[in-house]
């Protein structure tokens, strides 16, 4: 198995299962569903295993996947889904990999890919949340290990894969589902009660984030490319005379030519739009940046220094147009964070990793002073001489 | 032109210039040598015209690069370099790009590239520091535009070329060139007495910051793959059984299968190392770090939560190692900044993300605080309406 296949984005792995499905392939798709102690990966991470024994996706660095390639093996071959715990912990710690390598206590969900996934693809597809639930255990018989519901936000209820009311799921699994999908965040929620313990998994899928990256110098590219590694979904959009958008940013999932007073009419502008405009023509960029702010879009991005903002609110300001501070507290510029350098991939390495950070609402620091400056914890003496 | 060819990492610009000196073109060597005002590149960005009218490197963010094409061939025909600059600028205004379209005011040395750039290139794949001078002009004459000298650490003075003493080179340039072949920076010296004023670009090309991966699980080829293209040079370190890694691994420089104990003898340790630490095996990457902290690398990045890096203190202290806290100041865990996300390529992204901050020196955090917070210099008052 390749690099490529094991580190690809996440959005990859949803794309390919999309591709097996309408192939009718018989891989079986391999999820974590539940993680005790630090790992690698969180609930929701997965992989696809094809019949040739290779692997899209990763569940963890590596420790697992040959074991999981065995397991897939017998699970395509008997069609039901399996239910594994690797315990990769030591004994007495639940410090993470302790001697052995790996990554704590790990519940994957093993199972043959069938057309119940199909509306988790589609939605994804086409941008929309969802939340797939996924039984695990039913002490009940009502509902098997691997049958499936769906929440898409909107519908209210949860649903069969045929997009029915599905009356054998209770209905209090409908408010975690709801969370789970706009969070894009995945869980294994148990209900208890005298006559019944059922174990589902919610697989919250967010739409990816929309990045619009307005220009189309070289320097787009490097930024195009690292976003769409990070699993934005990325529109490039180009002015006037821009050509063979399509050809020159490959790792673009749409692009666009346009003229700069239309950006509103072509684009859906909301407050989840994420942009970057770096067209390196001021006018343009002030055209697009007024409508941007307008739509009160969730981040924006600009290229140069801030007193060419600064030029450019002193012409809103004569053209009698003014913006809160809320407003413009989603503009940023200069572009990107304070990490030095200066090629086009460091530059485009800064501007992605703001992104990410605004996207996940975190404040850009070393991860170690997140838990308190490492000095404070340190707890070694000086030993005996 | 392709994507790819201009916005190549650094580090490949200058393999290119190699392998086209090996190979005897008549390219031209494109290299912006002064900028007023706000640039998309600084002094010292490099593009290397060939003779099918291709460029590998960016010098704009594709403003000049049709120009510089057109020039590059002038200078092809005359075997004579040019100084040319290009005016950018709004008449009235100094912000960046401001209408036009580009850059500001970018003075671009174009030459053919000859057997006088080698001991740049062969300085850089050696990993040795080095500033490249280039005259720019000589109103004595003593020297023409385009002649070279060196400054090698080690040397103690400018040198020719073909490394004799450079006796028409005034001494009082050795000690920028020095700075700046140690900072990585390049600039326009001049040097104006009563009989000569001499302008000298001084191009420092620092070795690339040697970057060591402890480790061979899937999650490695991110990290590799997205500090290669951020121009460091990149090892990695596989421990026993590790086989395949220049395979798994294409976006390393090098790799290299060793023990856990060897790792010091192994490699050369120095405070220019930077180490990431993902085995995955607490006992690995405890030897690992502990040859690691007594080699004072530069930037130790560990994997794992902070718990699992105060389980190997305390094993430390078992044995009676301590280190003091500048030592440990050096040891980064979590590894990362905090930019959320937990995809291989996210946690690959925090990670160099990390690294280059280290690496410049800089303390990570949004452009925009840096420069004062953006409320604080918004002067927009409310129209009247």
């Amino acid at each position: 198995m390749t690099r490529n296949n094991w580190s690809v984005p996440e959005t990859e792995v949803l794309q390919r299962v999309h591709e097996r499905l309408d192939a009718d392939s018989a891989d079986v798709l391999a999820t974590i569903v539940d993680v005790e102690g630090n790992a690698y990966r969180r609930p929701g991470a997965k992989m696809l295993l094809d019949e040739a024994g290779d692997g899209v996706g990763s569940i963890t660095a590596g420790c697992l996947e040959d074991d999981l390639l065995a397991a897939a093996q017998s699970v395509r071959e008997d069609g039901q889904p399996e239910l594994l715990t690797y315990d990769l912990m030591d004994d007495e710690d639940d410090v993470w990999g302790l001697g052995v390598g790996c990554n704590g206590i790990i519940d994957v969900l093993l199972e043959p890919l069938t057309e119940t996934y199909r509306p988790a693809v589609e939605a994804f597809a086409d941008g929309r949340n969802v939340a797939v639930l996924t039984v695990l255990e039913d002490s009940k018989g009502a509902l098997d290990r691997g049958d499936r519901a769906y929440y898409h936000p909107g519908d209210g209820g949860l649903t069969t894969p045929d997009g029915e009311p599905a009356p054998a799921w209770p209905d209090e699994l409908a408010d975690p589902a709801k969370d789970l999908a706009e969070r894009g965040r995945a869980d294994t929620i148990e209900l208890d009660s005298q006559d019944r313990r059922l174990a589902v998994f919610i697989d919250g899928l967010a739409a990816p984030t929309e990045l619009v990256i307005f220009g189309s110098g070289h320097d787009v590219g490097p930024v195009t490319e690292l976003a769409a590694k990070n699993d934005f979904r990325v529109t490039v959009v180009g002015f006037r005379g821009s050509v063979d958008l399509e050809d020159r940013f490959p790792d673009a999932d749409d692009t666009l030519t346009t003229s700069p007073a239309a950006v509103d009419d072509d684009l859906e502008l909301g407050d989840r739009t994420y942009a970057v405009v770096m067209t390196h023509n001021f006018i343009d960029d002030r055209l697009t940046v007024e409508q941007l702010l307008d739509a009160s879009v969730g981040y924006i991005g600009l290229m140069g220094p801030h007193k060419r903002f600064e030029k450019m609110l002193a012409e809103f300001e004569d053209e009698g147009r003014s913006f809160d501070d809320e407003t413009l507290a989603s503009l940023y510029t200069p572009i990107g964070l304070d990490l030095g350098g200066g090629s086009p991939y460091q530059i485009a390495h800064s501007i992605v990793a703001e992104i990410l950070a605004v996207s996940n609402d975190r404040t850009p620091r070393h991860l170690r002073t997140r838990e308190g400056h490492i000095h404070d914890r340190i707890t070694v003496d000086s030993p005996p001489q």
